[in-house]
């Protein structure tokens, strides 16, 4: 088994050379100024040891890795009865297609495209007022982070609901098959709210540690989910955790992980390892180009695919 | 950790009282004659033994399950360059459509949906006159099994044909796209026979060892394909082996497995074990109903999901 | 050729029997309290003589027959250049389909299923206030119709904004494309207004006749469009103006022809007649039962097909 | 009223200088060897005199202006029976789609697009052998054109065989849901020769007389079909007989008319003309350029639209 440090440190360096990075997310104003030249990474170990390289203290915004936060939130706020509302199918479809909706009236194929996670966060606005779900939200990450000072990107917020039309055309049309309980803008405000939490990839390969841990944070005795629920996510992620490019990632990589538009992926190695990656270039699926070529390279070099050594 | 023994023999047990096993396929008339009261289930283990129950020295036709072995197989021979033929992601489309072909100007979006299949199929026959090439699909399936006795069943395969309108059409629209290179009633044939490959759960659960066992047979000193090619159709099983229900077995099961028509399924616990069931009733995505909850079952007791225990 | 004042008070004595009327729209909670048991029927003959049976007096709300008279009003506003934004072919499609937009890029197949009027609407809105664009609209109205007390019904409009969220996600994914180009609210508010005007068949009839003499009001010296404008708008009331029954509707009628859900019918029969009708139950196309069979009586016994006699 | 015969000689003049011909149809190689610099126009009146200019004696394949015949045929045997195989709306797809096939069960939406003439050739079959009905299909042409010279181009029958790919996959996916009764290569071995029928513009023009004359032929004491089915035929010309562009023809036109991927367009002035255009050149929904052209430059003249002068 190689050294992880040396191997984290090789990967950043032989990224830090590649000149084929795609192109930063044009559609959120405040995305399209982020400088592509960056990368960084971040892996929790079992023993509790974290290694990074690269930018890996620069924060960003987690955009659609949010999603995999407000899923868990859900699920234990309503447990299985989520999946009345929400698919657990891959949706062969862009992340932000609109036509799988109307073949299936009104529900979203999995939780993991934008209106399958519009519709998650509409139940976390159950008993609660917009400001609230957000402040539980913004609470859960920064606990299974364990660090206080993750916040919102109130820019990138303000910029999505400006240009966020197809987000709230899909919101709409949710709401008229009543997948959808709450008034669209407090949903819309919500969700736009959450996928503009600003974190580091140290910060959010903390966050991750639920995952890739049967549930539990490693050495504290804290279980945030059942070991079952943790598996069950991770299984979400990677079937349906990279858009119209999952299975592409999967055969590649082998690994569940989220990514969202900001250019972060967050991967878990179960038993092993949480990580996080971030490069702002993304390929046509959504996805971030040295993200993902970071990620196969780990899984390659400590064997940690799961579908076997 | 459970014994193995016990839980495979539990798991007979307790489904065969379960009355609500959906239906068998009746699209193929000679599959539609298969009595329904039926479950078999064969586990292989890294240490060699082989455990079963109920019905499993029945033979069954393993239809779509071929997909598994002719993508092997298909890979030796053509290397990635398949994969300018075939996708790589799930469908989010019924077992059988054509859609998405029109969508992707006739290119199938993975290798275990019928579209996909037939494409795989026809790379198989570069070279080869279509005995030939069917010749050495049941051959490498003999080999990996360790069992010669292995044989098609015609009548199936008659049925097949000359039901097989939908896949015909399937045939034709990739032909005229030239995703397929050879003639129509060429590809077809090797196809249907293929899919009409007749197994017991003893043999198919043999015959799976080396996509659980890093490509190699176990207690052998034979390589069949390289770890990664294994894990590589191992993801491909996860995300795609179930058509449209393939997110929900990730979900319940968490392992990569192929389901077919004929009611059977191969799984993989990657390192663990190679596991085949059978009962001939399907749900409406036309997976196995008894041989998804045997699989559910068997997972969870012995903590065999690949998204971790 | 028959007696016209005949034939109008045949057809609504026949249809008073009829028991098959279809459902009333119940979408927009103030059209589904509208009594089911109506039928009215009102004929405007080129010698400037009104023939009408039935409740050819009771006013009811015009919804999509506007789509007629904003067309008119945009292609006076700015001639071709509007067809860059809508297409001009039949949908195959629901009228409240998102499909097509997906996948022709927000651009509306015609003017007369929902997104292309709401397209249509938005040119409207060039250079004015949304109040003053729907007194415009309105102004229109009682000009064609020569009928200043013709308004709008608040309760209906009201109904259709709290209900509307289709049509609202509609807009807002054209506003992503950029087809519109005001406020999707503005947009919104004034389609929602100009769908609640409320007529009776007899001023329904006065209105369409420009439609039916080669854009001249018969008896004044006043040409509302060129016949030219007059043609193409009746064309694309044949093809597209009874949404994914219109091609049925060419095939037993013959007449162009614009339907709404609130029951009403506006046909031409070109240099013959402009004809109303209107009839609260409606097919599962969303055209009136009633009324389609009476132009279909109507066309029949006048031989007023525009496809020979 | 202008002088027809100056008309149609001016048409074919103005024509002759255009150079955006568009592209002759390449994907049956015998009609990809067709010079596209050519143009004929054929116009028959109401008083048995016949104008014609350009190639008007140049036999082409008239390709999908078959359609138009077989569904006549096809009408005359089995009534309104064949809706119940066929639908009667526009498709909002490209000719050879299979798209829609698959979402309303293989039941196409109308006579005139590939799927839908195929299952209308399937009709005729009943009792005949291929050969037969084809005899019959032909004698039927040679009678309403009164002219026994015309017969089939067997090197295009062969060439559209060889290269049908995608007429066999729309075929087989009919015959699956049993919308087809006969053989596949049975009902496509008739459909590939009447669509290879060789008529020259005269020959064309004096075919379509009995629709344009409601169902008669002027001059002879004959009845082709009733006046309703007449009518009938033609409002499915007006609604589908461009396919994708049919609404477009109807707006730009306004007169009944099938095309062909030929390069022929067969139009009814009802009452007052049938007339047979060709150049071989198609725009990208696959009707002819000049064709279409020179029936809206003649609608024009002669105030021919059916929607009114």
């Amino acid at each position: 088994m190689p050294d992880i440090e040396s191997v984290v440190a090789e990967i950043a360096e032989s990224l830090s050379r590649r000149t084929d990075r795609g192109k930063v997310a044009t559609y959120i104003p405040e995305l399209a100024r982020v400088p592509i030249d960056q990368f960084g990474i971040a892996v929790f170990m079992a023993d509790g040891k974290m290694f990074v390289a690269g930018d890996a203290e620069t924060p960003f915004s987690i955009q659609s890795v949010s999603k995999a936060f407000t899923l868990t939130l859900a699920l234990g706020k309503v447990g299985d009865r989520l999946w009345s509302r929400v698919g657990r199918e891959p949706s062969g479809d862009p992340f932000n297609s609109i036509v799988q909706l109307e073949y299936e009236k009104g529900k979203p194929r999995n939780p993991f495209i934008n209106a399958g996670a519009i519709a998650v966060t509409d139940t976390l606005l159950a008993g609660h007022a917009p400001k609230e779900a957000l402040g539980e939200i913004l609470d859960f990450v920064r606990f299974i982070a364990d660090d206080d000072t993750i916040s919102i990107d109130e820019h990138v917020a303000r910029s999505e609901k400006q240009t966020g039309f197809l987000n709230t055309a899909l919101a709409n049309y949710m709401r008229a098959f009543k997948v959808l309980e709450h008034p669209v803008d407090h949903v819309l405000g919500v969700y736009f709210h959450h996928c503009s939490i600003a974190m580091t990839c140290r910060q959010l390969a903390m966050a991750g540690r639920y995952l890739a841990f049967s549930g539990r944070l490693p050495g504290q005795n804290v279980s945030v989910v059942s070991s079952e629920r943790a598996r069950r996510i991770s299984a979400l992620m990677l079937t349906c955790g990279h858009y119209d490019g999952s299975g592409d990632f999967a055969f590649r990589v082998g690994l569940p992980a989220k990514s969202g538009v900001g250019g972060a992926i967050l991967a878990v190695a179960p038993g092993k390892a949480s990580i996080a990656v971030w490069s702002p270039g993304l390929d046509q699926n959504g996805n971030s180009v040295l993200g993902s070529l970071a990620l196969e390279q780990l899984a390659k070099a400590m064997r940690w695919s799961v579908f076997g050594d």
